[in-house]
């Protein structure tokens, strides 16, 4: 393709709104454009290197047996009243009315339409194990849309969906779509992306991975233990904290007017926060009603290990007007108001506490749960781990927190779908079972990005052979000059008889304009041809990762292109 | 693949609602599965099948300079409104609100976006033309869903939109486009489909052409000249008739008790229906204002060229209620009404017809136009043409009528959207101007979906080698004997190394199922490995379309089918 032709535009500006490299990269160099709140254009160069990423997630998928299918964008209701998730999925979830009055839904994920499409083929056991896949648009009316591709709400999704007569089976399949995305992603230029543990949050089912890029951008939040191998999001990942022993005082009630804040209670006792037992106040979303939280006071609630403990949506109590609790001095002792009361792991096996004592302006000292509570309370873990706290997995004080993006994930979701949209298939007794799911997904758009946000430098990105939306950028500097037209056009031929995908960029512009742009379009393999390389009939061949820099003479120019391409292309 | 793993289900009886063949045999074969009203999942022999007319269209759109894109399928109404649809389109666009309350629409063709995309990347006239093209998601919600993916609600489009300085710059890509659109059906193995001249519709613009497919089950009614290059869809087709010439007698009215249409006047009158003036009425759909047409007896009114002659939508009048109106009698002789009165061409240089004489049970017979009308009125063209008509191009009474599908269009759309969404460019005198566009569609799931209605047999679809789901279909009579099934197992790995692509039935059922099975399948080369043919040690190869079939050593076979395959996808 020649550059004059290309569609799109490049310019230095940093453009409005644009916070993380990667988008104002992509914006720069006439890669997306914002059509609304989380919603994209693709151009060209895009749309390559989408394509070659669709390319490489295909391959790996039919080599782990997948079938691809296209389910529809949108979809009757019924499904999802079916599933129950037209009640369950808040305002993710797009409705709408057909001209006929029907609901409708816009497809998020397609649990719900792959389960139709296999409940009436798949009956007997004999069918299974089978996988089906698609790339398919999908809408999710995310509150936050942010990052340019990094989170928006329209994207091209790979969703695949496996089912299983056993659970044994779903976990050998679970593992080899495990390994088939380490291919992906290595593949696709990001060999550094890991597996953490996750939370399958409204998907249902209990195992799940999310395969997830190191970088400061990244929303997630990722526990990572340093001295062994422990990865996991942070929404699941046990809190482990020890008390020192501590000797046991009388409990007393203390006067502390004004002394709400944790940090002032530290300042009046003149005690680390870790001796402070502090209440924190949720309410149950659907009914209202309280939860109290007891935990350690230098500690956090970890508010998704206490939604999936209760089964319910919960959210911060706010609403600080109510009789039967004393907000700001709410303490274990006495503690009468009406709400679920539940008590942290950080608290077992500790001794003088300060607490409040559910009394204005007063505080216990000298707390000791087992002693001081009517009945021991059971401990959960409901605490965020943090830096430096000790790994559930090695026992190390060795645990760190990293920021990352989420470029795929897996689940094992069992039977939830299959039971409640009544897929079965007759076993080996001809008894009737409901098959065992998994489904897997990567955003395709989201995958492009975070490559552009790992690889680059100032000028534009580095996109690594294999979704390179272009192999070879040939630069004509001062293309008026007949022998670097010459050479220039000579070489584009025969890069494009030799099947290399070449950008030729045939303009009469600048070196500095011509550079600046092909840095923005990230093309991993330049050459330059000007006067000067022409007069030494040679051209200039450069890497866009700066890993080398060399003549070729002009003769030999196309055959060490290719071979060059090739070799990037197979990874040496 | 194995036909043991492949998803999906094969079975002989008609399914329910399934009117046609392509449907019934894709629903009957396993591809397609209805999950709403026009809405379908693509299992995958059908995915395989729309991916390679996908790169066929891909590569002839490249051909002609066009590069991909992909714009969104949900966009912020505001788009629409700048550009009036979101106005003048009625229920077949979808509009629903985002949790912001945010007014959105579901795309159903993308003008809007991809004007959104080029207005500000393309402000210099150096910029032009270029052409955009996508293959992407719609959804239209037709009131009349039919045909499997004949006429669908849901379904995947290629649209293309070419952006020019000048008209003539439009016609002269129109032409290639035009010509990229005849290679694509050829490839894709409807070499019979016609271009006809079509109306414009929503789309705006004047010139317009449809992609047609004659068949019986289409909905389209084509006029296509015998004797000439005529080819036209009936909605904009020129009615040209003759009136035969005719004395003239006086003006008279008689009665005429109860008789109101115009089979019981011709008996009366003991007439042809061409000698009777009707009048045809007609309501304004936006302010309910009355039009009436008259038109000889024996033509029907064309709606379209009405609609497009008035620019407004209009409905037959079913409300005989009015004071002003004798409904069955009515003449326009003396017509006082309040309406829009309207003269077809046919009643040009007509002499002694039967009209109504607009009072109950009476009507004029003499009638003259130029001697009986007060004012003498102005004729248009309002009738729809008919098998045997007069031909407007070369004037022989040739007309024939043939149904089609439409496979695919093409328009010449003109400033519509750049005028009224404010696309500029500066031209070479440094002036604005708005550019010119045409665009190009094709519908993926229609066009596999016709090529089933025309290339098939009683058992199955025939599909061409260049969009078959597989190239070569192994059919292992007895797999359970030993050397048939590795034969057969051989034969696979061997076709697999060379690049075939193969679907193997490698289970064990008769070969009653084994056939019926690969009818459906309609994969265009068929090998047959049985005992009887392994004692021989042949295969037996066979055409699905009952070209040919040859017994093959077995050793020769693998080398001998890849030559097939290649013959047959250069078309030979």
């Amino acid at each position: 393709m020649k550059l004059s032709q290309l569609f799109g535009m490049r310019f230095k500006e940093t453009p409005a709104d644009c916070q993380i490299q990667s988008h104002i990269l992509m914006v720069r160099g006439g890669y997306i454009k914002n059509v609304g709140n989380g919603i994209f254009s693709l151009l060209p160069p895009a749309k390559r290197i989408v394509q070659k990423i669709e390319n490489i997630i295909r391959e790996e998928m039919n080599k782990i047996g997948g079938q691809e299918v296209l389910l529809p964008v949108t979809m009757p209701a019924s499904l999802w009243k079916e599933s129950g998730r037209f009640d369950s999925v808040k305002s993710e979830l797009i409705r709408f009315q057909d001209r006929g009055g029907n609901d409708m839904v816009l497809g998020m994920t397609h649990e719900e339409a792959v389960v139709h499409l296999a409940r009436n083929t798949a009956q007997s056991y004999t069918d299974y194990p089978f996988m089906l896949y698609q790339l398919q648009t999908k809408f999710r009316d995310e509150p936050r849309a942010r990052g340019g591709l990094i989170r928006v709400r329209e994207f091209t999704m790979k969703d695949a969906y496996s089912f299983h007569t056993s659970q044994g089976d779903l976990e050998e399949y679970y593992q080899r779509c495990y390994e088939a995305y380490q291919r992906i992603f290595q593949r696709v230029g990001l060999p550094e992306v890991i597996a953490v543990k996750s939370d399958s949050g409204m998907m249902g089912g209990k195992i799940a991975h999310e395969f997830m890029l190191l970088t400061e951008v990244g929303e997630d939040s990722l526990v990572i233990c340093d001295a062994c191998d422990l990865r996991s999001n942070m929404e699941v990942a046990e809190c482990i904290v020890e008390n020192a022993d501590a000797a046991d005082a009388p409990l007393e009630c203390v006067s502390t007017p004004g002394t709400k804040t944790i940090d002032e209670l530290c300042g009046l006792f003149s005690v680390g926060a870790e001796k402070i037992c502090k209440a924190v106040m949720y309410r149950k979303s659907e009914s209202n009603a309280s939860v109290v939280v007891f935990i350690r006071g230098d500690l956090e609630v970890n508010e998704t290990k206490l939604r999936n403990f209760l089964r319910e949506e919960i959210h911060p109590d706010t609403d600080t007007d109510r009789d039967d609790v004393v907000y700001g001095f709410t303490g274990p002792v006495g503690f009468s108001a009406d709400a679920t009361v539940l008590f942290d792991r950080s608290l077992e096996n500790t001794h003088n506490l300060i607490c409040g004592a559910n009394k204005a302006d007063f505080h216990y000292k000298g707390f000791t749960p087992t002693r001081d509570l009517t009945h021991s309370p059971e401990y959960f873990d409901f605490a965020k781990t943090y830096e430096g706290a000790i790994c559930p997995l090695c026992g190390k004080p060795a645990i760190t927190i990293r920021k990352g993006i989420e470029v795929g994930n897996i689940f094992q979701l069992g039977t939830k779908y299959t039971s409640s949209m009544n897929m079965q298939y007759l076993d080996a007794n001809s008894e009737l079972q409901h098959p065992i799911m998994g489904c897997y997904g990567i955003g395709v758009g989201r995958l492009m990005a975070s490559v552009c946000e790992v690889r680059r430098d100032g000028y534009g990105p580095i996109w690594p052979m294999s979704i390179a939306p272009w192999q070879v950028h040939i630069c004509a500097i001062r293309a008026d000059n007949l022998q670097v037209r010459e050479t220039a056009n000579k070489l584009y031929a025969d890069l494009l008889d030799m099947g290399v995908e070449v950008l030729f960029d045939d303009r009469v512009v600048s070196a500095g304009v011509m550079f600046s742009d092909a840095d923005l379009l990230g093309v991993p393999v330049r050459v330059t041809i000007s006067p000067k390389t022409c007069t030494r009939a040679v051209v200039e061949v450069s890497a866009r990762d700066k890993s080398f820099k060399e003549d070729v003479a002009v003769d030999d120019a196309a055959a060490f292109l290719c071979r060059l391409v090739d070799e990037r292309l197979q990874g040496k």
